[in-house]
C-alpha cells in the first residue's frame, strides 16, 4: 500500500492559526516535506517547527527564484521523485505549505505531479488575506460585493483596470511592486480606502495606511482596499 | 475592565478545520453567542457543539432572513445589546462563525456597532472557496492569476460581465440562483470548467461537474471555475 501525500496549510505564520487537522498531522508526521526558497530558510518550516517530531525525515524542497520556468519546474520534479520514493515505501508524507496549499500555494506543483498516481488530500488553512482583514479590523465583503484578488507583478495597466471596477481588493504580494501599486491606487483616489499589512499575526507584523506603508515592503506583504463595504448592514 | 469579544471563524463545517485558537477559545468559554437563521439550527453551533463547555451561557441571536434591511438592523441592535451587558460585567464572549468572519460573515455588524467601545478580536477562519478547492482538488490561483469572488444572487448581466473577464471565479451563496448561474456559464461557454460543490468538508458534502449539478442547491453551496491554472508551472 502506498502512502498517502497531505499538502496542509499553514495559515499566516502564527502557529496557532493552524487548523486542528493540519496540527494533528504534524504532530504525528513519519515524513515531512517543506519549500526553501532559493536554499534560505523555510517559512513554512518555521510556522510548525515546535510540532514537528523528533527524529521525522524531512526533505527540503529548494525551489529557486526565478521567473524562468525550467528551473523550478526541475527543481518540482525532483521533489515529487523524491516524495514518490517515501509514498512507494507505504509512508505518508506531509507537505507544509504556508496559508492555504492551492490559493497562490506551489503545492499544486506536486499535485499536478502526483495526484494521479497517488491518494493526494488538500488540506485548506486560513489565507494571508482574511488573516490580514482580521488584524487590520477590515471587513472583506458583505451580502452582494464582488471581491477581487490581483497579484502586484500585474502590469501597472492590468491593476488599474482591474481595481477601478472592483468593490473590495486584495492585493497579493506586494514586495517590490509597492510602489507601482501606490502608484495606480493615488492616481484612482483610492488611497483613502487602502490599507498596507506585511507579516499578519507574527511578531513583526505591520499595519497601517497605504499612506504611511515604508518605502520596502517585504515579499509577504498585502494591500486591502475596500469602498463597497456597508457594515451596518 | 470590560470583556473582550472575540470573532471566531469555525471554517466550512469540519470541526477539524477549525483553528487552534478558535478551538482554545471556545473550550474555555463562559459566554457564547452565535446566529439562527429565522429562528432555526445554528450552523455555527453544531460545528463547534462538542467543543462548548457544559454550563456555558449561550446567547443565540434570532436573525430574520430577509432583503428587507430595518428587522435585520435591529436583530444586530438587540443582539449587541444582549453581548455588550456581558462584556459589562468583564465576561468574554466568544461569538461562532461560520467560515471566517469578514469573508460574507454577519459578525461584521456586530464589529461595527461594538468595536468603538469594546476590545474586538477577529479569528480567521477556513473560507469556504478554499475548502471547495481542496476538496475538488482544483488550485485557485497560482502565480499572476486573478481571482474574482462573485455571490450568487448578483444580477445576470452583472455575472456575465466578471466571470467572462476573470481567469479564476468563485460564486458564493448559489443557492436558489443556481439556474440563473448556470445559464450565464453555459451561455460563456465555459461550464467544461465549472465544479459545483454544497456542503464542503461535512459528511452530505456534494461534488460534482456542474453540468451534473442537482436541480436544487442549498445555501452553502458554491460554484469554482478555473480557466487560468497551468499546474505545471
Amino acid at each position: 500500500m502506498s502512502g498517502i501525500l497531505y499538502g496542509v496549510g499553514l495559515g499566516p505564520g502564527d502557529p496557532d492559526l493552524m487548523t486542528l487537522r493540519a496540527y494533528k498531522l504534524i504532530s504525528n508526521a513519519k515524513v515531512i516535506a517543506y519549500p526553501l526558497l532559493d536554499g534560505g530558510e523555510s517559512f513554512a518550516r518555521s510556522i510548525a517547527v515546535n510540532m514537528i517530531p523528533a527524529g521525522a525525515h524531512e526533505i527540503a524542497m529548494n525551489i529557486p527564484m526565478t521567473t524562468a520556468r525550467e528551473p523550478a519546474q526541475k527543481a518540482y520534479d525532483q521533489s515529487a521523485t523524491q516524495i514518490a520514493a517515501q509514498l512507494d515505501l507505504g509512508h505518508d508524507v506531509i507537505c507544509l505549505c504556508e496559508g492555504d496549499p492551492f490559493f497562490y500555494g506551489s503545492f499544486m506543483y506536486l499535485f499536478a505531479r502526483l495526484s494521479a498516481r497517488y491518494d493526494v488530500q488538500v488540506v485548506p488553512g486560513v489565507t494571508s488575506i482574511t488573516a490580514c482583514a482580521a488584524r487590520a479590523g477590515m471587513p472583506l465583503a458583505a451580502r452582494n460585493e464582488r471581491l477581487t484578488v490581483l497579484p502586484g507583478p500585474l502590469p501597472e495597466a492590468e491593476l488599474r483596470n482591474r481595481i477601478e471596477g472592483a468593490e473590495s481588493v486584495a492585493i497579493m504580494k506586494v514586495g517590490r511592486h509597492l510602489s507601482k501599486i501606490r502608484h495606480v491606487i493615488d492616481d484612482l483616489d483610492l488611497t483613502k480606502y487602502a490599507t498596507y499589512i506585511a507579516r499578519a499575526s507574527l511578531p513583526d507584523e505591520v499595519i497601517c495606511p497605504l499612506a504611511d506603508a515604508p518605502a520596502k515592503a517585504p515579499y509577504f506583504s498585502i494591500i486591502l482596499l475596500t469602498k463597497g463595504t456597508d457594515p451596518w448592514l
